[in-house]
């Protein structure tokens, strides 16, 4: 067992508890000090004088000739509370790091930047942490790529504790907009057998080992090969023929080869599907007010949190936030988009021809050109897009009714689409490719009350790194997988 | 494109709108008629007299000699809207699951069921549904059996959305239950490379046909073999150790060959994960109040839907829901749960000598012992549970801080237990199976401020199968995977 240390001062003790002895202490503790408080609740706390008591993480220790100074951090906001305790508490164990257990009496705080502190009767080392071992060290700024060796352990710095309550806050406010909108949440399946675009990169699934199916002749578990899913999107087109508007936010995979700073092996999506849309404008409302409900949920309620990466991580990223939240996004055709690029002076190494793919160093372009908010690109190459989107039946230049938003730092944030809902037209262009009888169920889906609709896919990580400032994505998701990584 | 059909009669209109060429027509519509409302809305607006516009699939047609009624759904939720129109409006693609588009003014209703109806000016049928093909028959009840062959489709059918709408509101109480209680969500991983519990029947990863890794000698994607993820909890563990408490809530998976009603291979926890826990009764506190603040919401958001289920697929079942929610969960330990099963009549098929694992006729014949409530069985035998279960240090019959939820009906619903945070006891444990280098990063987190924790997994499938009184686990879940079956 980990050595605790109890410490208290009798004179000092002014609560009415514990006063027993040694073999019943713990008991007697236990039934009658004053419930634990989480730090974020302790600093807003107006009762003072009354008894507290806080668990956490000890972020600095400061000795003095009659005081001792701790900073105590629970993980509950990234201010931690100041503990003040006689100089006889301090021991040993109690170093950076180590785990304590405080109690003592709320107090009004001289300092000015916190309204109260307790002044702790005990401290236990609950768990202690050998300051010379620990790899993060007390008043050092670690790097983000310094930390990013340690995934077990990286959740104990200030940066990246800030951001998994980040991440935290966003996740509840992409669900409470769709919730709030009407959208029915679905949990679309991971392990799928469509491939979904045809586009590869996909992670197969079956039993390690193969053991689970050894006495059939069959050889994949499910009978077809399945991989992960690359997008929910063709389930929730299913459930927006009964619900009219759908969600999902999960996980996603690609196997990609890529050591990127914006790609991940498995990465979150928020996807919805809306029916009874017949306009790319119904769809970029959404994604617009998505955006900025969001990141105005999670500035209000991550204030300092967000504070420490436009501060630390990207200084004056702030200003950048502020530019995207007061204007509109913009819309250029993906016409329109060629142009521009044809007619700068700057030299891209892809090829800007109409009919070529968008590439990064483009989207950031044409970020930049608008003004450095985000951009919507619509009406892409028919040639370009996967099956289900629909045909604008244009001439001479085909195209169809697909969506882009490009957003500053990052490029492509969403993609979406309004969806072939013609049953002829996507029975020709499944047909064409070979793939009717794969998707003979998608194909019902426009037999049986088929109705206008589109949607679209944000990629969570990107849009946090576009809202922080973050250079790499591996350091937006609590555990990073890609190519050759995936420890624990 | 699927021809549409426009009608109304200028008659009866009282619009202000629409009066305009052909030509234009739709376009002045879009600028001018009133904004869509959601079916759910409406039925509670009290704007009697205001222009109306609802979108959604028919339920119903009900010509009659003057007059048409329809009944139009549009999934948000069970009840639909009632659409009189003049008879003169039925076309012969106004069918049982066509999609419309429905424009007139807001009525009271004569019928006592519901407080408004709407008086159409215009149906547009957006999506034919010829009623012939269309698998589910008017009038007729379906089998969750029968639908669950068609999972492209089911959602159309009362009982599926029904649930589907339950399961969303259950994942936002989840969700709020922890949120509101300080927890912070992390995204645990999919895919990992511990394989947590070393209970195989795992699934593993790798590319399609490999092909992204043919240029290079290791044969594994991510260096290693990779697994999908049984379970959060141990990155869960590294979380607790900065945030004090944490929840997951996501895809988890089995490669189990197995055609069970309780068993999928894909399924939803929601795991939680408590540092400065020392006490089972702490983590039992909060599954019972998980359990209950997730099933007041829901049965209070979705009494409807969830009427449908204790009214026509699980009779009688609303009157084990009140039981379950008006009772305290009982508590016994394993040792007298083998005790009960010893000194009962019944025959088990499986051995029920202390050290034996529960089997589910155990489990259910120990809730129906109880009373029919849910039961809490703690203090497993220390050999039947994982490395991280905490050591009881007991004799002579040697136990772990392990507890289980069983409930009526289902079994085993939640699993948890204390975690060894003991850095010897634990080392020792893991030094016996050779598992010491594989966890050297779980160790770290005993080095390294660790304090006394423990955590719980709850089947979100199961959950749903024991509030509503579903069978079937397969129909809980908007698309199952199990052995040999992966459609879609």
């Amino acid at each position: 067992m980990i050595p605790v240390t109890l410490l208290r001062i009798p004179a000092l003790s002014t609560s009415l508890f514990c006063r027993c002895g040694a073999s019943v202490f713990q008991l007697q503790c236990r039934r009658t000090i004053s419930k634990k408080a989480r730090i974020c609740d302790v600093l807003k706390s107006t009762h003072i004088g009354s008894d507290a008591r806080v668990q956490g993480w000890v972020r600095s220790v400061r000795p003095q000739k009659d005081n001792l100074f701790l900073h105590v951090n629970d993980g509950s906001s990234l201010q931690p509370l100041q503990v003040v305790a006689s100089s006889h508490l301090n021991t040993r164990d109690l170093t950076f790091g180590c785990a304590v257990d405080v109690t003592g009496t709320l107090e009004r705080s001289p300092n000015k930047k916190q309204n109260v502190e307790i002044h702790a009767q005990h401290i236990k080392v609950v768990g202690e942490c050998d300051p010379v071992d620990f790899p993060f060290k007390i008043k050092e700024r670690h790097s983000l790529e310094y930390i990013r060796q340690f995934p077990h352990l990286r959740c104990r710095t200030n940066a990246f504790s800030s951001l998994l309550r980040i991440r935290s806050e966003a996740t509840a406010a992409i669900q409470s907009f769709f919730r709030d909108n009407g959208y029915v949440h679905i949990h679309t399946p991971t392990i799928t057998s469509n491939d979904c675009e045809g586009a590869g990169e996909l992670f197969q699934v079956e039993p390690a080992g193969g053991k689970n199916v050894s006495d059939d002749p069959n050889p994949h578990f499910f009978s077809v090969p399945a991989y992960l899913t690359v997008s929910g999107q063709l389930q929730l087109e299913v459930m927006a023929g009964a619900f009219s508007a759908v969600y999902t936010f999960g996980p996603t995979f690609r196997a990609e080869n890529s050591q990127s700073s914006r790609h991940l092996a498995e990465f979150y999506m928020a996807e919805a599907e809306i029916a009874f849309t017949e306009s790319l404008e119904d769809l970029m409302k959404v994604m617009e007010n998505m955006f900025k409900a969001t990141t105005e949920h999670v500035l209000s309620r991550c204030a300092d949190d967000v504070e420490l990466f436009h501060k630390y991580i990207a200084p004056g990223h702030k200003d950048q936030v502020d530019l995207i939240m007061k204007r509109k996004f913009h819309v250029i055709s993906y016409t329109e988009a060629i142009d521009i690029l044809n007619n700068s002076t700057q030299n891209f190494t892809f090829s800007t021809e109409w009919g070529c793919d968008l590439q990064t160093e483009h989207e950031k372009f044409l970020v930049k050109h608008c003004g450095n908010v985000p951009v919507f690109v619509v009406d892409y190459p028919y040639d370009l897009k996967p099956f289900y989107a629909r045909d604008n039946q244009d001439e001479p230049r085909h195209t169809a009714a697909a969506v882009d938003l490009l957003v500053p730092g990052v490029g492509e944030l969403c993609g979406g689409s309004l969806r072939e809902e013609r049953l002829e037209l996507l029975k020709g262009r499944l047909a064409r490719t070979g793939l009717e009888e794969t998707y003979a169920w998608y194909l019902q889906l426009r037999e049986f009350g088929s109705t206008p609709h589109g949607g679209f896919g944000m990629g969570f990580e990107r849009y946090l790194q576009c809202i922080l400032g973050v250079h790499n994505i591996k350091d937006v998701i609590p555990f990073a997988r890609f190519s050759h990584s995936c420890p624990l």
